[in-house]
């Protein structure tokens, strides 16, 4: 099994600049995240964006999807901002790859402290492996297929429509 | 989906002890690690044991297997010392539990930099909710089932028999 | 000897609100800090403010330098944002006030990686004891009088102004 | 100023070593613990020995006498570990040594949650500053003599010994 891992940005890279207070982008710490989780299974990592989901716009998202499709690994996994992670999960969908696609992030950052980070990208590369074709998110604990699941800006959490 | 999250101790549970020097049990991390995680799956946790996977004898094995076909959920989680995770994993298998079970632990404690520990809980829990009914060690990214699995002792890593 | 410990906020207190996405205060993180610190000095702890220090406004300063005056301890550390930390402390000198007064904050917050919260609580605890009656800050290692001190926004450093 | 930093080993030091699953040495975090800091004291580090302070024999504590001795430095900060280094301390201050002298390690190894590694080094580093010439050890955020100081070992502190 391969698996391809498209960085696009989101929370879970974001770093803490400390000249302007603010948190930004630097560089991806998936390699770092990679290392200390010692995955084994053939992890391709490219860095396709690294911006906010907010930011995020049609040639942005034009762009994963063509990494997705054109990508030769039949798995993949996407870093994504959890504001716009169920748009680009949705637009996804409707592409009809046929390949195993998950989408993940995190509510904090990798590098603040009680992140969940490490847990998503678990999360999503253990439920990876074993999903039917098609394009899910994985937060909070659970795998959702892109056509129900929303992300309930009251809660913090991503749930099923229906829920 | 209801999960049982059978707690027995091993490496990912350890911590410090600044009297002795030594990494020693005090108590179990995971309602920390759970919060931290964000898990909004239904997740029951009980504390079987809370030792090293090398002090683990019959009666203690036995208690484990107990659990697992006792409780009422078809979805059970089981931590675990990295040394005997196999032998654990294949009691359970040969007892022919009609269950989802998953094992899994960490090879550095989760109190400890650089840990693996919050990577494999959510490998393990992302890929419950999707396997067939049976035994199987969440361990460096893969689900590998209970009949083709060994730690590689000096690579420090789990993985399939005939790899 | 007794300390008294002012908490003003500043960088050093903040934390990811993950709603807002922003750093912002919650509570300060000192009975943590202290008590990780092991510290054994009798340290009366007070939350006077808990902002960020460009919001700091004169009858901000007047509430310091009164607690300063007013507490009963002759040694007192006060916490404060880097971006003015240098104005509050020449009021606090020019006020003359018989005391060991030291300030100090931290260039990344203390909630994430990388922090220097830490070892600028030591460095300013630590020379706190042995300092003459005035007004320092405790910043990159060094203890520096407010007479002589300013802050380097382009190394982000605090240094002498002679330097 | 110039500080010589002397590092000899101690839980300080200590990381996991995921084979053998004990704390072990590999290389000494004070590059990495110096540049988090930013310290912007001149700071020249050298490893002496790298080992549990339980383990040291007169040799070795010849060899750190020798290097406070000789090396061009005024200012000397020296990493210890706790269980012996109140001995060391004596053997230095009989030495008579026209220098500034301060000791540290920590409770809590650097790598492990919950330490107290950089607030000690803070506290050493900071007092080392202000000191009179003589051999001291700064832990739990006092500075004390080596005429007059020592470890409680059921308490888990250092304490003055007429306290």
């Amino acid at each position: 099994m391969k698996v391809r891992l498209l960085v696009t940005g989101g929370t879970i890279d974001k770093i803490y600049n400390q000249s302007s207070g603010e948190l930004e982008f630097d560089k991806t710490h998936f390699p770092e995240m990679i290392s200390r989780s010692r995955v084994e299974v053939d992890l391709a990592l490219e860095q396709v964006l690294l911006i906010d989901s907010l930011d995020m716009v049609d040639a942005d998202r034009d762009l994963i999807i063509d990494r997705c499709v054109s990508c030769e690994e039949e798995f993949v996994l996407i870093t994504h901002g959890t504001d716009t992670m169920c748009d680009t999960a949705r637009l996804l969908g409707e592409t009809s790859i046929d390949k195993i696609i998950v989408l993940f992030g995190s509510m904090v950052p990798y590098a603040v402290n009680n992140s969940d980070a490490l847990f998503n990208f678990g999360c999503a590369l253990g439920s990876l492996q074993l999903l039917e074709p098609g394009v899910y998110i994985a937060m909070n604990g659970r795998v959702l297929p892109w056509s129900n699941v929303e992300k309930n800006r009251s809660l913090g959490v991503f749930q099923a429509m229906n829920s």
